[in-house]
This record gives structure tokens, sequence and C-alpha cells, in this order.
């Protein structure tokens, strides 16, 4: 009979139990949980803060309402799960683990065969003055979101701001906004996600927002936090910014102390290293979850990437090894979604930026469309970028935006990426089409058929980034090809040298144009653009662009009616 | 410059010319086709039927509102397209087409470099008495679609018998119910959807179905249709049913009379043949669209599936190779996604019936759940069926129904499909995590999870179906999990031998249960089902099964409190 110990009793150490008691009825499992909760979803925080999720016990109850508590494990499972129980060392050679119960002081020396270390990671705490004051908070316990859900209820709140935009600040911001509060994010870049979008989608994503109550303050530094007891502002390299509510959402890193301690390596990222089963660098003792690297199955790269369904995945295969098994896990895409208002952002794979980066050779093409076709009701706008490989031809990544369905297109391209898939793949998948849920060219091989048309020559891209730089020259044409109506209502601001012809007429008003100059062509989409390129070098223009994504995916200010 | 001739104006001659068009600027290319209308969205009638869409003209715009019409193409594409015009024949010798032009009933003989045939599919018409009685309609072309539409707004009708449960019987079943009329639909067979879903998941729609205003009569056979001019009534060989309006969804056949007749190789389906490049028997001649036959990617058979999707990609292929290009269209998952109500209905690849009759070893599971966290608000249930192939793990196909999120778990499996995955990539595959969208692990990993669990000998799962057999067993307990105020609420009706242990208490009540008897585990989705199974077989029980989909997903009646 083995007797396994696992540290850490919330996604993947949980999981790791369950699916080790599946293997072996017989072993003695054992789980040491320094908190008093477990097994909670943490990813669901935010929506209880929001006002979504009634009670932060639903995010630790089955489906049918029980509670996953150490009672839950013991009688479903058979495993004993201690909780305020903090692994203060392990000892390799004797093969055991000090624990130390929080409550009642005792110390005791357990002993294990087979070690699993699921520690998670800890939000980044900055150094900065007055970051102790009261509610000042890092989204990282349920008890952090119950105390700020408290405070939203209580109106205690007039002034939140939140530092960082990434995943855990971005869905702070929007949950934060549900409540009749100032909303604002402080970014020490100039863009939202930086780690995950490109510029040029990060700004439709800012557009959005920015529409919306969220404020963005970008290319700004907390230098520090003021208050009596209380946080009061915040005083920035800009300016003092009141504050009576801060999330600090800057990063996440690796719980990695008692791992190396013990001894154990610890990879180029800072998380504990694992091979591909999972094991540490002693084969007695494996990881998993947000305390250690992942593989980046493009790149090849480590990475630190802590994610619940990457947790889960790792706890499966833990549990599957912890007895006797053999089994792999490849690495991650980096994918991610989530949700702000009703916009959707999505990622899976390389950006852009990140395909520069590693040196590859690439492609890309930004299309905007409805995600299903424009006449169902409810038809929404999506912008998808595809990055390629120029030469093979394969998926690098895909990134999307907008009020549409987006997470499906991600998980495609995700699907795709794990299967080494490329953009011919990905045109011709037999996907499913019906007008309520796509239209019958889904927009994912609409992506697909403008890379493989900008590498047959046909279609010339700008992006919007680029054209926001031509905006001011006399000799560059922006040739806008839209309705006169739609030209109304809204359109590119700041155009030095600007045309307007609606593509069913620029075949007969060529003469308006000169071959020689260069024509950015666009509409709302730049399907339209896409014509107009045909129309133009057909006529013999030389130097025809079509802007991606057309206005709708525009990431700057444009005049309106 | 060469002329291309186009015989088909709706999906893949429209695509082809277009495609043809941005690769040969210089082409003449001529479309003919025999309707007034072209280009029109075939697949949008139904949700135009139900008033989802308001006029019959926005199935035929561009998303900014312009009428594709012959002047659309004419200005934008410079494509020639002659409305009510048939192609009578085709002389390959002489390269030439015969053409009518039927309002004014003059002739003409066009020549071709090379030729599109896109001729499409029609609604086969069963030859019954009465079949060509007034307000029995055929689905097929956008003025069937405005007659019924104007006769629902005038309610000239109070019972509507559709004949057929395929996607457009179906689809039309749920734009009827919209009105306040009697919906029927008549089935030849036992079940709902027998081309694309198992029996025990069809059955999931038909008792989602008939608690909605839509009535379904299986196994009846239309013996004649009755009434002066108009229908009034249906025959059948069960009863009579009153019907002032019929529609007739039975299935399509190819159009292939023109290809026949030139002399054209006519696949085994019926369809006409055309090798990967889209090419007919003549070099000069493609064929695309609803009257081609396609292969089935996962059993290399030839298939006849039209769909505008399928039609859209074989148009792109074809305007490429018109121009000298060798693109290669591999084939189809025969992949389908329908909306009724609020459900969804999905599938790619193979169903079990098809791997059975394919002689595939192949390995199944049924796994119900909630699409995301079931703390999220608008979380809701899907069934989802994996069929692998059973020594290989490589994915053959994917079923699912749900009121949840069920289009991005079929487009998921549809891509792995078409890369060649496994049931170890499907779990594996990093797809977007967030919960508004899913749960940590995706429904589509569970199915996977628990094909793996079967494969290894942990899950032993029986279906419904059998299930439904055991019921009136002595020797078969039916062991509910479940917590007591569920089974309150709905039961399992008909078992002879059932008994009602809360998970929880299992372990301590194993006495109550036979070490040797059949025990048919279940809980409200079998997740617990699988718990308890590990229970039991760890205490020395040697015949535990798990009810897979548990009461969610039982297609039968259920007891209620």
């Amino acid at each position: 009979m083995q007797n396994i110990v696992i540290i850490g009793a919330v996604a993947a150490g949980l999981k790791a139990a369950s699916k080790a008691r599946r293997c072996d009825p017989e072993a003695r499992i054992t789980v040491i949980e320094k908190g008093d909760l477990i097994s909670y979803g943490a990813c669901g925080m935010p929506y209880y803060i929001a006002g979504d999720v009634q009670n932060i016990e639903d995010l630790m109850k089955t489906p049918v309402g029980i509670l996953r508590n150490p009672n839950y494990f013991k009688n479903i499972k058979d495993i004993t799960v201690l909780t305020q129980t903090l692994a203060t060392a392990i000892d390799r050679q004797a093969k055991t683990v000090n624990i130390k119960n929080l409550t009642s002081g005792t110390e005791e020396i357990i002993p294990y065969d087979k070690l699993v270390i699921a520690t998670g990671a800890s939000a980044i705490k900055p150094q900065l003055p007055g970051v102790d004051l009261a509610n000042i908070y890092q989204l990282w316990h349920p008890s952090d979101a119950k105390a700020i859900r408290e405070g939203l209820e209580e109106k205690r709140f007039k002034n939140a701001v939140i530092i960082g935009s990434g995943l855990v600040g971005m869905e702070m911001a929007d949950a934060l906004s549900k409540w009749d509060i100032s909303v604002t994010v402080l970014i020490r870049k100039n863009q939202v996600f930086r780690k995950f979008l490109d510029p040029e989608m990060a700004g439709i994503v800012s557009k959005y927002v920015q529409n919306s109550k969220i404020s963005l303050l970008m290319s700004e530094n907390v230098v520090r936090f003021t208050g009596n007891t209380a946080v009061e502002a915040i005083e920035t390299d800009k300016r003092i910014l009141p504050a009576d509510l801060v999330i600090l959402a800057i990063g996440a890193r690796p719980n990695i102390e008692l791992a190396k301690a013990a001894g154990l390596v610890i990879g180029p990222t800072g998380a504990i290293a694992v091979d591909e089963e999972m094991r540490t660098s002693d084969p007695a003792i494996y990881a998993g979850g947000d305390c250690v690297e992942n593989v980046n199955l493009i790149s090849g790269q480590k990475v630190f990437a802590p994610m619940g369904s990457t947790a889960n995945k790792h706890g499966r295969i833990i549990g599957e090894n912890l007895c006797g098994g053999h089994v792999k896990f490849n690495g991650i895409l980096n994918t991610v979604v989530v949700k702000i208002h009703n916009l959707t952002v999505g990622k899976t794979g390389l950006t852009e930026q990140d395909a520069k980066q590693l040196g590859y050779e690439y492609i890309t093409a930004m299309v905007a469309g409805h995600d299903k076709p424009h006449y169902m009701p409810g038809a929404k706008p999506i912008t998808v970028k595809l990055i390629a490989h120029a030469t093979s031809g394969k998926i690098l990544g895909l990134q999307a935006v907008g009020e549409g369905e987006v997470a499906k297109r991600v998980d495609i391209a995700a699907t795709a990426l794990t299967l080494g898939g490329t953009i011919d793949d990905l045109f011709n998948i037999d996907l499913s089409y019906s007008p309520p849920y796509n239209s019958p060219i889904d927009n994912v091989a609409v992506a697909a058929n403008a890379v493989m048309n900008k590498l047959a020559g046909k279609l010339k891209g700008i992006s919007s980034l680029q054209a926001k730089e031509k905006l001011p020259s006399e000799q560059t044409v922006f040739l806008d090809v839209r309705t006169p109506d739609e030209c109304k209502q809204i359109r590119l601001a700041g155009c030095k040298n600007i045309q307007y012809i609606p593509l069913g007429q620029l075949r007969s008003r060529l003469s308006e144009l000169n071959k020689k100059d260069e024509i950015v062509a666009f509409c709302k989409i730049s399907l339209r653009g896409y014509e107009a390129e045909g129309i133009l070098e057909g006529a013999g223009f030389e130097n025809v662009k079509v802007m991606e994504g057309g206005i709708l995916s525009w990431p700057f200010a444009c005049e309106k009616e």
C-alpha cells in the first residue's frame, strides 16, 4: 500500500488525489493545505465580486450543491485533507514532510512514498510606500473576494483603481464596473493585455473599454499609496488619483520556497522544473499547477503561465503517474479568453510580437466580420488576427476580439495548433454551419483565406498601426469605398489625403485616381477594400494596399456625424 | 483571354466566379441562372419564415445592405450574370453551352474554354396522391419561403405538418412553432435526425422537442394528401391528420441531368463525380456545390451531403483552379449543427452507427455536464458523445446536444478529426478557459477522459438504451446515488429493482448491496455514478456499470414529484 502525500488542495493537488484514488483504491492519500478552504474555483471570484454569483460558497460546491470540504473528500474519495496545516520542510532522504497545524501549533513529521507539490502561485506585491494600507487587495483568496464584495454592498467604495491590465486586472475592472463606482485601470505600458495581444488588437479592446464605464490610464506608474489606515489616494508619476479600493494585479509568481529548500531544480522561469510526466528532479516527487513551469508547444520555450485549466490537466496526469502510469503532458499554447462587458478577447499560440521576437518568418492577416450572417438577429462583429509561418503555412497563433462569438474561433485555432495544422487546413475544416451559429465561410476560414491571398500576392495588407503613420502624408491616398450613407455616420479622422468613391462606382471613376500613387483602400471591414484592390490592380495601379480590419477594427478615434 | 462559363448562380457558382475574377482580371466570366434571384442565403429561409429575419431580400444583401443582383456583380466584379436563363445542353466537343432565355424564349449557343456546373440540388417530391395540392411546399426557393410567411402572417394556416425530420424538417418545425399554430412532424423511422445522431442522442432531442410546441409522430407513413384545391388533411398508415400547410422535407437529390446528358461521369451516390481539384471527367469542366459528391474524410467513402459551407469551399477552389491553380479539396466530415428552440444539436465525423456499419473497432463515451461552471449565470447542460478508434485512440466522431454551447465543441472535434487527432490530444488541447465560457476541464476533455477511463477499464459504461432494457429485470440493481432532495424531484420510471443511497453514505452502507449483483450506478450526470463505481469496485463488487449521461441525458419518461 503506497503512501501518497500532496501539498496543496486547490486545483492540481485535489485533482491528483482524486485520480490517484481511482487508479489505486488501496493507497493512503493525504492532502496538506495551509488555508481553511479547499477546492475553490478561484477563477470565479471576479464573478462573485461582480454580483453574478450570489455566495462565495457556490465556488466550492459541486453542481448539485454539495460543499467540497474535507468531509466530502473523506466520505466519497477516502482522501484525508488536513486544512490549516503548513508543510514546512521536505526531507528527501528520509522521504518525510514536516507539517505544522496552524491552529494548534502542533508539529508532526509524516512519511511519503510519493510526494506531490501543488503549492500554487502568489500575487506579486509591489514594494511601494503605503502598499500595506487597508482596502488594498490582491485577489488571491476567497477571503479577499468576500471583503471586497462586502465593502461594495455597504457602499464603502467610490473610487476603485486597479493596478495592472492583465487577465485578473481587466476581469476585476469589469466586475467592479457593475457597481455604481468609478473604475480606473492604471497601466505601466501603453497597451492593455500586453502579454497576449498585439498592439492593434489591444487598441480595439481599449477603445471598447473606454466607451464603457472603465477609465484606462496608460504609461503611468504608481509612486505611492497614501491614506491614514485605509488607502485614500494613489500618487503616480503623472497625478494624484483618489482611490478607496485598490486591486493589485501586476502578476503572479510561483510558490517555490518549499521545493527550493528541498533542493529541487527550479527552471529558467523561476517555477519548479518538471519533466513531461510532471516529475521534479527527484523521481519520488511530482509537481503541478501554478507552481511549475510549462513548455509552449509552438516555441518550445519554457514559460510560467498559471491557469486553472492547465492545473487540472497536470493533476489528472500526476494522479495517473503516481500509480505507475507514464502519461505525458506536452505543453500549452498560452491560450486565454476573457470577458469585459460584452466584449470577448481571446488568443492562442504566438502573437505577432512573439513570432518576431523568436525570429520566425511569418505572415499575418487581420479580418473583421459578423460572427454569423448579418441578417440573423444578434449577429455581432468580431476581429480575427491570424499569424502563420510564411514558408510552411503552419498556424502560429490567433487572436480574436469582439462582441460576437470569439471563444469558439480561439478553440478551433488551439486545436489546429496542437495538431500542427496549416492555413489550408484551417480554411478547409468542415466546421458546423447553420445561420444561428456562423456564416458558411466561418471567420477563421476568412482569416485563413486572407493569409493565403497575401501569400499569393493577391492581397496586399497594411495594418491599422501602419496606416495610422500614413494619415498625415500627402503622398498616401486613403480610398474609402463605402456608401455615402456609411461615410456620413463615421469616418477616419486626420487623413490628409482621402477620397470617397463607393465601390460600385470605382470602375467608372478610375480617372480620379493616379496609377502611381500609394493607395490605401478600405471600407467597414475591408472586404470591399479588397475588391477595390482587385479593380485597381486589374486597371494597372501599382501601389495599392488594403487596410486590414477596416473601420470596424480601427483602434483610433474616428470622426462621427 | 479565357472564356469562363458557369451554370448556377447561388453559392458555389458565384463564389467560383468571384475567385476566378480575382485570379484573372482579364477573363470573360458569364454565369447562367435559370431563376430570377441569385446569391441568396438559402439556409436563412427558415429564419425568415420564423420571423427572425424581416425581409426575404435581407438574405440576398451584403452586410451593408447592397443587393447582390446582376448589376452588383457587373459593376463590382465585372461578371455577367444572365438570370432566367436555362442551360439546355453542353456540347463538349464544340465546347459550347446551349442557353435559353426563359422570358423571351430566345435560344443561343455560347462558347467556353472552361465550364463550371453548379446546378445544385432539388428537394425530393414523394409521388403520392394529392402531392400537388396547394399549400404543400418544398422549402427550396425564396418564393416558397415568401408564400409560407405570407400565409402565416395572414393567419391562413392552423395545422402545419412537416414530412421528414432531417435538418430542413426540424428547422422548419422550429420556425413554424414560433407562430400560433399547431406543428407536427411526421417521421417514417422511429427517431429524429436518423442520418447523423445515434438513437440515445436523438432521444434527448425528441424528449426536448415534445416538451415544446412540436408534436413528433414516429414510425408513421404518409399515404395520401387530401383536399379540394388546397391540402386539408394527410392520411397516414395510422390516422387522418388535419393539415392546411405541409412542408415536404424528405431529402434532396443532385441536379445532374445536364451533366449526365453531356456524358460526364456520375458517381456512386448519384451526384456528379469530381476529382480532388473539383474537375469532372472532362478536364475542361469543373463542378461544385450541391450537385457533386464529396469524400468523407474519416471513412474515405463517397457521400452526397449538400451543405452551403461546402459549396462555398468548392467555389473558392474551382475559382483558383480555373486560373491554373491546383488547389485540392480533401473532403468533408458530414458536420452539422441545428437549432431547435433553445436546443442545439451538432455532429461531426462518424456516429456510432456509422462506425459499426463500417466495421471499425470503436469505443464510445457519453457525458453530460454544464457548458460552463454551474455557479455562473446562464450555465446550461449539454450531452456529448464521443466515438474513438479502440486501438489507435483516433477520434472518429462527436455528437453534442443541449441548451448550452454545443457548436464550439463540435468544431473543436471537427478540427481534431481533420488533423487526425486522438482522444489524448482532445484531453490535452490548451482550450481557452474562463468561467463565462467553460469549465477548467471542458466538456470535450471530459468526454475524452471518459473514453480513456473506459479503455483503461476504470469506467464500465452502459448506455441509456441498454439500461432501459434492464429496467424490468429483478437481477439488475439500479443504484441512484443522488441526494434525497434530487430523488424527490425526478426519478427513473419503471425500475423493478432500485436502491437509493446518496454517494456520501455509500462507503458506510455497502452491506445493503450484494457483491455479485449487476449494479447500474447513476446520478444526475453520472459523475457521482462513476465515483460509486470506484467505491464499489474498491470494495470487491464484481459487476458494476455506470449509466452514461445520467438522468439528465435519459431519453425516456421519468417519474416526477
